[in-house]
């Protein structure tokens, strides 16, 4: 059995969603949650964008234990500086830099040449280590990269001390099979390979992240970046949920992570009520309806015998009938689940009848409990 | 240039979801919209399961000029035959009958033997084909079936006249590899298989139904069976958007639909609208933050040239900014979406101010413009 690393980007890559900014009490918050899920890493922010972002990595590197924490930077010696300033008090600092390698981004971003990028690829890993023994490189849009070109940057950043490659398909595009190729190159075409691990970075605009992640690590990749509820700029990254189910469900890959999934369903939760990012219903692993079978003719099968449609026991992602705590900021699908639980099943039409009410009641009380329920269906006028 | 035909289930797999039942004017709605969209193939219900879903399957199949007209039945003959009724007055009608062809499905649902279920599974083709010429059949649980077991099933269903093999990975288990390679195996192992097509119809419960599909048809599968939005029981169906946008992204494939793209956004908020049921900020072409760019790095790149970041054009989607329409069931997504548009970003509990301010305005007017944003905000006391 060989461990994959969790490097969960939530407080970074997630963050980068419009109107979901966090202010440094939220991210400390969210930061103690994940340390306890089990993260290997934690990348805490962006300390060069804003002073928020800098305060918010220095007090998460001065109260965090378990995890390495991770501050990003631009291949830029002021960038990487301000990273190593707010990684100050990290019992396990990561200085995370990197720089666009594909044609694209180095001509029409960059504006330069595949020899101008790779020398300042080596000249910010080298600056890094000044500071930090754990430095990662990222080779943004590798996804669009030429193999080739790719793997050399690869040796040459470590080279000058990158411990992790991340392999980041930014633009969302590949397929499986492209990006487990990809991986596969590296990990044969590095030289030094053996001095660093490669990890995974997807992005989830044709919703290929978790499989492209998961094509990763069979080929040779030992860190997955990805983030609770797959959140993130565009259609988001790869869900940390999904992964690290996929490889707990599938022993003959071989593989695990240290993640404590009975805190999975938690998580998601605060996550996504802190970032007002609601998590649609059927949303794998953590969505409400995850584990809620409602034909006739599962709900026969599964009371036969539960592994004829289901392969995750909720439990083991934390989801029991109380985990569902129904507030003003539940859904329907919330309502309607545990109405159902208490024997009750609603139409559309009675259901928003239903859920009118409900809110009502929810503005008044702090937590709508199952005693409650009846009562609101009677004053439904259903 | 292959095809692959997209059969809709919307309106039968994914309508299995807790409190979203449809009345038949909405299928109806539904299904037109759908035909427009130009999925080949429309299931519109399980007629033997209510009286409403029988109506519903009839007024479809009336209606409905382009699409194939689907409906389900199990592998029972009172079924086949009600389904048949239900489709007496379609252009084009199809039988889709089955039975659980896995181990533990035959052990514990039907405490049956294999030579039993094979028997059950060929009569059930056979009287569907007194009533209909087009008939296709599910091996229910295929994913956890034994491959040469399911092959010769196949092969003898094909023999009694099924059209279409549908290959269901029920339980949303499999790994792309292993689901491609159950296809090719089929593909190559069924001896008559040049009379029939396969399908794919894979479920989402480890976030892999999409790379399923995928590697259904590159594996030889001509079929793949999906919903709006991902929609359906647990996790959900195989997304139909992904799909459709996956296979005209790799015109290294070779693979497309008859799909008019241009109709996915509006025929998302359609279904989402009728059902109750939201689509995530970040879900993949058709969220509401799947062409937002907020990080000041992206911004950047995609000023500098579009294709930086984004590899599909928001319009091929049908996604302008007039389509993001603000009622008082839009979130705080779509709000800060349209601000944006016109200038304004909020930190998190500004846009908490805002909305709420927003939703008395939605609450007054049917929908909100853009010249009301700015009145809006100057009433929320930010």
């Amino acid at each position: 059995m060989d461990f994959v690393k969790i490097f969960d980007t939530t407080l970074r890559d997630g963050e980068q969603v419009p109107g979901c900014k966090l202010d440094t009490k939220t991210k400390l918050k969210i930061a103690a949650q994940l340390d306890q899920l089990g993260v290997d890493v934690l990348e805490a922010g962006f300390p060069i964008s804003s002073p928020g972002d800098f305060n918010s990595v220095t007090q998460i590197s001065k109260t965090i234990n378990n995890a390495v924490v991770c501050a990003l930077s631009r291949a830029v010696e002021k960038d990487i500086k301000v990273a190593a300033q707010a990684l100050e008090y990290a019992k396990k600092p990561r200085i995370h830099t990197g720089i666009g390698t594909s044609d694209n981004h180095i001509k029409y971003k960059f504006n330069a040449s595949r020899e101008q990028i790779l020398e300042r690829a080596i000249k910010a890993v080298a600056y890094a280590k000044r500071f930090v023994e754990d430095v990662e490189f990222y080779a943004e849009d590798a996804g669009r990269t030429d193999n080739e070109f790719l793997a050399l940057v690869c040796e040459k950043v470590i080279e000058a001390g990158a411990t992790v490659l991340n392999i980041p398909d930014t633009t969302g595009y590949c397929l499986p099979e492209e990006y487990g190729a990809k991986i596969k190159y590296l990990k044969e075409n590095i030289k030094n390979i053996d001095k660093a691990i490669l990890s995974c970075h997807c992005h989830n605009d044709l919703g290929l992240a978790t499989a492209n992640s998961i094509a990763g690590v069979q080929n040779g990749a030992r860190q997955i970046e990805c983030t609770i509820n797959g959140i993130g700029e565009r259609a988001g990254n790869t869900s940390l949920e999904e992964v690290v189910m996929i490889l707990r469900q599938h022993p003959d890959l071989n593989l695990d992570t240290r993640i404590n999934s009975k805190l999975l369903f938690q998580t998601s939760r605060m996550v996504s009520t802190e970032m007002g990012m609601p998590v649609q219903p059927n949303k794998a692993i953590v969505g409400m309806n995850a584990f809620a079978h409602s034909s006739g003719i599962h709900q026969d099968g599964v009371i036969k015998k539960r592994e004829t449609y289901e392969i995750i026991d909720p439990k083991d992602v934390g989801v029991t009938d109380s985990a569902i705590v129904l507030t003003a900021r539940s859904g329907r699908a919330a309502l309607a689940f545990r109405a159902k639980k208490i024997g009750y099943e609603f139409g559309k039409l009675e259901l928003d009848r239903v859920y009118d009410q409900f809110l009502i009641w929810a503005d008044r009380k702090k937590e709508i409990k199952d005693e409650d329920i009846p009562v609101i269906i009677s004053e439904s006028n259903i």
